[in-house]
């Protein structure tokens, strides 16, 4: 008996070759539509479905192979007798091999001016259903979702004359992972509600990684599609080895940071926290602030720049060991001076694209939260000046820096900071006067006459007047503890500026 | 023209009921197998499926409703003149209703002895395609998985003899939705590479937060299914308020802490870190530990225990504002007292059960990471003494409590402690020696005798030489810079002990 091949794909790549050699091993091949007009076009024999199932194709292709002589060539089991004889009965064969691949909904609802009826469209129905089927039976069926499948199977066809059932159960699974993530951005498309009853989230590998943010831990990186380039999953690395969990999860807070910035900005970072942010009238004196704001923590650390680094900057930069510098662009002189640095990596990324993850997730024991970006920025008019004394206009733009330095430090966090670039920052402190103590001392001297922002209200007046003690002169938090009043009284005897935001930023 | 509904359900609650009323209503029921049976026991008309097909059901089932009759009448679009024609050439009649649940996969993979015959038995291929078939064609079609819709389906269909396109397209959001999250288990299940090129990971939804981290984003709690009752998601909660965004991670962030310890242990935590953790012969005594060892920062914390909560100690738990506590249980007296407090939420928690999650993920801008939970233990095997002096065996227990706690800390991390309980926590910081210099000055005189344990490996003697100043006298670190020398120098010439464990634990 012909052994039977069915092949119906929307990706056309290496379909050819593929047939030419499955019937050169002796197979009948099935198509349908564009696929078969290829194959019949460029001399490979073919056998249209319709011949199979004895019914047209109708309703504009929405039924083709939804029919049960199709089916039950997929889904019998060759070897059951009883099944066997059915087959027989009703003049089914089995089909061996299937080769299909879907639709692209997700090609199509990434046009621009894509409508609802083309994304409805766009549904496909029968290649799932032939791909399900085949994957189910896959103790006796070849499924083959995935170009990059045809050599193997080939092959395993030429050496053996079948496929191994390893090798069946890999593409099988391959193929429920190619229909989940298929129904996931359907769902995904079609869903209105905020948080729906089921949620299913889907990715694409990126790379494996060394390890996770330890050598035991195994670890993956993996991308959304749909997402924008503004994303260190986007971002072109151009020099040094391939980034490491913690290289990742470091340079995606540099950048989350630095984007709060229009001016010419530096932050670096160590442990997902910011250790020097510096603005300037360009970016060599942005990241000469950054440096200085803490020039001991820096070492080993992830640079982010908002402007293309010149020569005189990565100078500067390529003074001490730094993992990583992301920015824009690099001057070809810069490129020079960095890539002498064996252990280096250099990213750019694409400063010009938004943000664009309404959501991010993070694991728990046995669960997942799910909750919007804090994308909060500094809005004047939420601002409240709460003391009798107005801030200067020097102290305004150092009040703005440390609350959009605030906000990306994890809490309980107080950044002590002046109009261009932090002085000393108090991160992940399990309470809030341990995190200002800790940023005045980095701070010293230069806290005189310097800002104070915190992440979150003062419970109590012991905060400002650390900060007092200390020499500042200018505070910001969000405001709203039932002692407000007595942190004001505090600042006002002082003669110091204190502004409310009416917004927590707690991160964790 | 009768109206046609096809119902195929697994599970039946509440479909007697809904198919009688769609029967008041005038619909033809078409249905098959065990519905049909139900249906027909019951005196509800039903026509059977191979009637409408003309073929029989084949293959155990597996092939029953893969037919163009069917899907004809689910995918036509039944105003268009043209696909209307091709129904009434071909004798399709349009399917208003389809009411289809899918055979038990998640329940038949979640039996402690199923095979994986069972498991490949149970992949639904016809229930699927009809939902999808449906659900694309929602502008036509009501399509309903889920028991909990039916009554609107009826009052719509009562009240406007139709249901409304808003409706049905909530419904076929819900439909893919399903799908999704059905083949998701299913590629879950059959695929054995460690990072596959898709990753489609579901939930179930919990639980709609107030807000996230902060009060300006939204959020949601998600439960894994297939997973262990050692989670916040699966907890027990007696009492109290519902849980927050910031309380499920804290509450999580206890739980795992206080898993390490076998003897009576309590954890308070502050904004995902520990700020103390105590522990004794009795719960009492390890809770009281627990608050003298941060007795500032513990106001408003969570605290996890791990034995059952007596009335003494929910005596000491009461004197203080807590957020949430969690224990395997009350006693009815501490219960008692505690439900006295209004704001407090008590949570019980199945510890006989072990952790279970395989894999954590966490979002970063536009992509995901996923990495191996680390659950490396306290292993005698790896353990070296560096130093001349051995530990004494009150040091060891010291170096072991530290080392257990030092894993659940934020980078970098430096934990001071004494055999019992942790004196001092440097938390989150950007370099090592700050995050020593934190913990040493928390624990004040009591750093004297006391055991200082690191997260990661000491890149300089300095955090020795400041343990040491403080009069630490033993160290527990993973070992592994090139200048270890410098430091075990220092160590020896101080007489102190110090060993390596070989393994780091970097947490973020």
């Amino acid at each position: 008996m012909t052994k039977r091949a069915l092949i119906s794909v929307s990706n056309k790549d290496g379909i050819l070759d593929f047939a030419k050699e499955l019937v050169a091993l002796g197979y009948e091949i099935l198509s349908t539509g564009g696929t078969k007009k290829l194959l019949a076009d460029n001399d490979v024999p073919v056998t249209a479905v319709d011949e199979v199932t004895k019914f047209p194709e109708i309703l504009d292709g929405r039924v083709k192979t939804l029919n049960p002589l199709i089916h039950g060539g997929l889904l019998g089991k060759f070897d059951d007798p009883s099944h066997k004889a059915q087959m027989d009965e009703h003049g089914i064969e089995p089909i061996e091999i299937v080769c299909v691949n879907l639709y692209p909904f997700v090609e199509t609802i990434s046009k621009p001016d894509v409508t609802f009826e083309d994304a409805i469209e766009n549904i496909d129905i029968g290649g799932p259903t032939m791909l399900r089927s085949a994957a189910k039976n896959h103790q006796y069926v070849s499924v083959i979702v995935d170009s990059n499948d045809y050599a193997q199977v080939i092959e395993e066809l030429k050496a053996e004359g079948a496929t191994t059932l390893e090798t069946r159960k890999r593409l099988a699974a391959k193929v429920f992972r190619h229909t989940a993530a298929y129904d996931s951005y359907i769902s995904n498309y079609l869903t209105e509600d905020e948080f729906p009853e089921n949620l299913t989230m889907t990715y694409e590998l990126k790379q494996t990684l060394r390890y996770g943010e330890n050598p035991h831990q195994k670890a993956a990186f993996y991308q959304k599609r749909l997402a924008s380039d503004f994303s260190v999953a986007y971002a072109t690395q151009l020099h040094g080895k391939e980034l490491s969990y913690n290289n990742i999860q470091d340079a995606n807070a540099a950048l989350q940071i630095v984007k709060e910035f229009d001016i010419p900005a530096a932050v670096a970072v160590k442990h997902m926290n910011p250790c020097g942010v510096g603005t300037g009238a360009s970016i060599y004196e942005a990241y000469n602030k950054a440096y200085e704001a803490d020039s001991t923590s820096i070492f080993g650390g992830i640079v982010a720049l908002n402007r293309e680094v010149d020569v005189q900057t990565a100078e500067q930069l390529s003074q001490i060991f730094l993992e990583i510098i992301i920015a824009p662009s690099f001057t070809e002189e810069a490129l020079e001076i960095l890539t002498k640095k064996k252990n280096i990596r250099l990213l750019t990324i694409n400063f010009a694209q938004e943000k664009q993850d309404q959501y991010k997730v993070v694991s728990v024991e046995g669960g997942l939260l799910v909750q919007e970006d804090d994308k909060f920025g500094f809005d004047e008019a939420d601002i409240k000046v709460v003391t009798d004394r107005e801030p200067t206009e020097e102290e305004w733009e150092a009040l703005k820096l440390g609350w959009a330095v605030v906000k990306h430090v994890k809490s309980n966090a107080i950044v002590v900071n002046d109009a261009q670039m932090t002085l000393g920052i108090g991160a992940g402190q399990m309470n809030r006067v341990g995190a200002a103590k800790i940023a005045l001392e980095q701070a010293g001297s230069k806290a005189k006459g310097a800002a104070l922002a915190s992440d979150a209200f003062f419970p109590m007046p012991d905060t400002v007047e650390t900060a007092i003690a200390a020499g500042i002169t200018a505070i910001i938090h969000p405001g709203g503890s039932i002692r407000d009043q007595d942190s004001i009284e505090v600042a006002n005897a002082a003669g110091i500026t204190m502004v409310t935001t009416g917004v927590r930023h707690f991160k964790h």
